[in-house]
């Protein structure tokens, strides 16, 4: 994801301080209330910052160099700039509270390579601190999970909370304010639908089709990294609704891509290009478009039986690994994002989306930044 | 609760209706935009609009009794009738989105004398349905439960986030809107600080001491039910902030009055008067008012061996109940009601708080009436 850099260095590290500044401003101000309703409250806001501060500003910094590119002919406000920053800052707050209510749905405990909020919360009430024997009838294992967890639901309530307030009350035309809520209504309805369905598919509600889990990946991941990103600059940049809808077609494009490529990467990258295990993926049997299309082949029968199983060796992985690159569902997907990537350039530099050289430009290079990624 | 009602039948009908009207038009836009993503999630929001439209609407009527009141004498705009409906709206809603989170929370699959969103959702998906053999490794009831369970985790942040919609979009002056987004800010805040708390009480995290206990009880019912609509009515009748600020107070004894008498329903009433099961809050092991100054008594030995386990007969539990009374804390928990009702009347009487004599009235009618409820 450090690869998806437009900028210059220099203008980078500027720019993400300033996000970061941001979070840190929201989480301060937020922390400092919830102290005083004692010492638990102080300590899951604590423990969310450091998570959410560690993310690497992929949606910022999409929104902002977007912006860049969307001004470089127009006159600089530094009063849109100040604004797009904050934004910028509740796009990342919005994606943190979608991973803490994934991860208590999927029953996660790790996240980026380290603990999530979860697994932090679990390790400060360790089996260093014992529990009072005589609270109801659940071991002290099962309620510490149980403290843990309705702590990164509630935390996911004041996040999303918060981010509606930050796109509330920011101080912009009337006209602006209105769009960016009906865009962040979008996103949210489009990502929980994905949530849903991604739900729906692993608890085997609805049949894993092909294009239940391509719509999944789209809805669940590219709605709220891309287009959420990529339309807000425009909104913030005062771009026509028609240049609005175009960055937010090639976001969709793009950000399926990434999601495909993330897909890809997880099952058959190395564990240290991605911070995950290596083989959680198939371990938890997560419906993947690789595994939706590998059901579709004559190697699903040898598959199956180790898909979802939680106890599945290293050895079996690898076999499994194999069978998914043999019968063509890696290089299904590969095409799959080749297209999408082609989509989104034919679609950014077409007449018809009357799109400024500047914005073609800047996604064009930001196309090919996502073809290139290797993390 | 419905005898909670200070104005004439007739008019209170056309009110409700109203407010129904006006839940009912948010869930219809909503659900709509929601069908295009398939059937999953229109399921989804039909169960919940069922769900929430079954409420008794205690916070709407609040809400817009109190602000007939503060305008009684001034004049009375049509627009802010129309606003105050739709806030109104959105404070069931966000009662509505609270009660989603705490179900998943506790692992309750009924409210209010029927089965809530995830019983509802459990029943959709029941056993007639077999669901395939080859999804992870959890058993069918579980992913069934999963199932259910993540519906109402996503359906709670959707309606959080519509909430929010309507405060943010609500065509007021400026001012008047950033109040309410404040108001709503800081309810939202103690409402999820007292949740928190009372996750730490019922999983052990902090000893069940009774001024922590108290202060869950305000925190997680009182702010929302009672201060929230009080005080937004003040706002939207364009009250001065000492106006508000008493209202608010008065909420907060209020409800944490409504609160108290609740947990003595739940402990000491019939079945029939609160639609819950008789034992239920002795079976879980809730911590109330109650059991925290039972705590301190020399019944505690003979009631702690049965708080907490979900096996209680009825006998044990008669018994139990038949010792809460011995012990004093019933009649303690009856005396700070009282105190909180007889504080809620001088604050709203008081020459300092300046009330106009309509809000005086208002007020003092409605605390006349938590006194005297029977469920």
């Amino acid at each position: 994801m450090t690869s998806l850099m437009v900028r210059p260095d220099a203008a980078r590290e500027l720019q993400d301080q300033q996000v970061r500044e941001e979070i840190h401003a929201l989480f301060r101000s937020r922390s400092g209330r919830a102290a005083r309703y004692g010492s638990h409250v102080a300590d899951l806001w604590q423990a969310a910052a450091e998570c959410v501060l560690g993310g690497k500003l992929l949606r910022p910094r999409l929104l902002l160099d977007a912006l860049d590119a969307l001004r470089s002919t127009g006159a600089r406000s530094n009063a849109v700039q100040t604004s797009a920053v904050r934004i910028a800052a509740a796009v990342e707050m919005l994606h943190y509270a979608f991973l803490l209510h994934d991860d208590v749905i999927d029953g996660d405990l790790w996240r980026r390579g380290r603990p999530n909020l979860i697994g932090t919360l679990l390790s400060q009430h360790g089996k260093g601190n014992p529990l009072p024997s005589d609270r109801g009838a659940l071991t002290q294992d099962r309620r510490r999970l149980h403290w843990a967890r309705s702590g990164a639901i509630l935390m996911g309530d004041l996040l999303l909370s918060e981010v509606h307030q930050v796109f509330a009350r920011e101080h912009l035309p009337e006209r602006i304010r209105l769009r960016l809520l009906d865009l962040l209504d979008h996103t949210i309805t489009e990502s929980i639908a994905g949530e849903h369905l991604d739900v729906a598919l692993s608890d085997g509600m609805i049949t894993p089709e092909f294009d239940s889990v391509l719509t999944m990946t789209r809805l669940k991941t590219a709605s709220y990294t891309f287009e959420l990103p990529l339309r807000a600059a425009a909104i913030l940049a005062g771009s026509t609704p028609r240049t609005e809808e175009v960055l937010g077609d090639v976001g969709t494009l793009l950000g399926s891509a990434f999601q495909l490529q993330d897909d890809l990467l997880s099952t058959f990258g190395e564990a240290g290009d991605h911070g995950k295990d290596a083989y959680s993926d198939l371990r938890e049997g997560k419906e993947t478009v690789i595994i939706a299309h590998a059901r579709r082949t004559s190697a699903w029968p040898e598959v199956q039986p180790h898909f979802g199983n939680p106890q599945l060796s290293t050895a079996d992985a690898v076999v499994v690994r194999h069978l998914l690159g043999e019968c063509g569902a890696e290089e299904f997907v590969r095409s799959l994002i080749a297209d999408q990537l082609t989509a989104a350039h034919v679609l950014a530099t077409s007449a018809e989306s009357g799109l400024p050289a500047g914005v073609r430009s800047f996604l064009t290079t930001l196309t090919a930044m996502v073809e290139g990624r290797r993390s």
